[in-house]
């Protein structure tokens, strides 16, 4: 069996909740092969009368009805990126009791805020909020493929809600907000010809140089939005160019990746974007807003303090994009709130603190059932 | 069937020698894929009672044994490149008379100068030298799958001779010795990071900026050796980087080929390049030393004064690199003598003049057998 593609997965989610994170992990699920980890879940959340699910693709949505006057979405993504090589799965244990920390892929991002949102939806058969739990597949490649966007296309009216909480890695600290993130291929065209007589042809290789020269000359801003600071950033993420190796190549194409703070619009990032790269082929391939830290609601307002008096920390800006950035559209307010350090996700030492899932656990759990948070 | 590996090649190499050419070229024969023209090719030599055929993967060496003073290697490969997307096979004739002429993948390298050799040595049963033919593969790609550097190290013996002539596209006239030629991966590292953060990480996309402006800026020389002028190049041929979407990638490789004049060993050229991209990973991936004119023995001259008073045109110096380099590290004086224009080679538009291959075949026929070039 190929270890990336469980058969069946089977998840308790009524047991230990560490046991249940390490299963949860131990699930591979990269993008696209999310398919086990989405049955399991599914067969857990079917089996709790007090919630209604409903499944599209990959995606599970679970959702209380008790009338209550609020209603918040608890969502999370179930996929990860790849594997590392050799593979980062399954998870190891690292320490003990309150020092504990688990290895390995999907430990930051972001199986410890999914696990708390799944041990949550079952165990929670009394919210003082509904709650519409969202399991989503696909959040880790191009937005297109976007489990929550295509949940939003074919059944918007599951998302609405009054405030949304994203389990997304913060160190189990509030982040608001997030920023935006726009892909484009810069590209330099010249003429082919053979390498052994170069002045028959124009090097569109060479030609990119001022591409590289600009991305690498350029400078970030870092922009206060509602008194959170983002910092900005313009990468080239990929660049491909060369027809055989005795040819001058006539086209050559660099990927960039700009993600700009949340007081952009997405048509001024475009704009910006295609200022810097004035000269030269531009085409967006990808592009996602962001989003406002959202911290003005009444119910985002009651969950920063809630989270403030478990924890003593104060929403901070997110600087990754997420999918707050989602909700945001829909005029949901959404925060990003989940265990582990987001600097560690989608990296080869990825791992986690036993803590921080406990922490995020017992803030969820402390303010969905009203419970005053440090009891 | 698919066209680019036609089960067999059926060729009349005593009849029409244009009709030839056409049944060359129409015989698809891209590099790894040369065996049915090979077979052909074999199957001619074989019935010719004057020639000894020995076989080496795709390559063939027929040998005349008539005792004269002197042996002349007569060399052609039997690859094309790919072909063009749709194929520019099987061929299209233009024009007619002296004024035709033939387009389509390989007409210009090299099948007009195949087809010149391999005409003559079935015809010629009695030239006024010894004469080996080489017909050989893989010569359009690494220089470590070449078929001549194959029977090099084979059968040395084979190749042994007082002069070589090469039938790489010349326009019809003597182009002397050959540029080297040398690949080198330059290489940029980084350290990977999520492109939502791009300051935990160090783009070597970015890094590889210096490396194209380096390329850009260079300053190919002119090379005056033994009277013709070569003409230098410095060509990035192949850049490739990057992880996924949304990572800043720890890794960047632009792949440089650098023609060098024969006037420089390769271990210069190495330090050359070495010294271009100081600073940066340098790693020799393919290099293949020049060739100096050789225009200076007696038989080459003799040649050179036979085509000059067929078709008026003095030598001049081959720009590209061609496989007389192999013929000039075993002592052996070689030029380059085809139809076709060189700086067709490759292209899309690839097509050579009727008239191109008859004067080559016309002024080797006429030297090999002793007449007069412009009887």
């Amino acid at each position: 069996m190929d270890s990336s593609h469980p058969d069946t997965v089977e998840l308790d989610a009524t047991g230990d909740l560490i046991d249940l994170w390490r299963a949860v992990c131990d699930a591979p699920s990269v993008s696209g092969d999310e398919t086990a980890l989405a049955d399991a879940v599914e067969r857990v959340l079917r089996g709790c009368a007090h919630l209604e699910v409903l499944r599209d693709g990959d995606a599970i949505v679970a959702r209380t009805h008790l009338g209550r006057p609020h209603r918040v979405v608890v969502a999370g993504h179930l996929d990860t990126v790849p594997l590392t090589d050799p593979p980062n799965l399954p998870t190891r244990m690292e320490g003990e009791g309150e020092d504990a920390v688990l290895w390995g892929r999907g430990t930051v991002d972001m199986k410890g805020g999914l696990t708390v949102q799944l041990a949550l939806a079952v165990e929670l058969t009394d919210p003082v909020v509904d709650v519409t739990w969202v399991f989503y597949d696909h959040e880790e490649v191009e937005a297109e493929l976007n489990g929550l966007g295509r949940l939003v296309r074919h059944h918007p009216e599951l998302l609405h809600g009054d405030f949304a909480i994203l389990g997304e890695a913060t160190n189990a600290g509030i982040e608001g907000g997030c920023k935006g993130t726009l892909r484009v291929e810069v590209t330099t065209t010249g003429v082919a010809a053979h390498s052994g007589r170069p002045w028959m042809g124009t090097n569109a290789i060479h030609a990119a140089a001022e591409v590289l020269a600009r991305l690498d000359a350029y400078e970030a801003r870092e922009v206060d939005v509602e008194g959170l600071v983002y910092r900005e950033g313009m990468s080239a993420v990929r660049i491909s160019g060369g027809i055989a190796g005795n040819v001058v190549p006539d086209r050559c194409t660099v990927t960039v990746n700009y993600r700009f703070a949340p007081d952009k619009a997405l048509d001024e990032a475009i704009s910006h974007t295609r200022e810097l790269f004035d000269g030269f082929d531009v085409v967006v391939t990808d592009a996602a807003p962001g989003a406002r830290p959202g911290l003005d609601a009444p119910l985002a307002q009651d969950f920063a303090a809630a989270v403030e008096r478990l924890t003593g920390v104060e929403p901070a800006a997110k600087q990754g994009w997420t999918d707050v950035a989602r909700f945001s559209t829909l005029g949901v307010p959404a925060v990003n709130f989940g265990p582990g350090d987001p600097l560690l996700a989608h990296k080869d030492d990825e791992h986690c603190p036993v803590s921080d899932v406990r922490t995020c656990h017992a803030a969820l759990r402390a303010w969905l059932t009203g419970a005053p948070a440090d009891a």
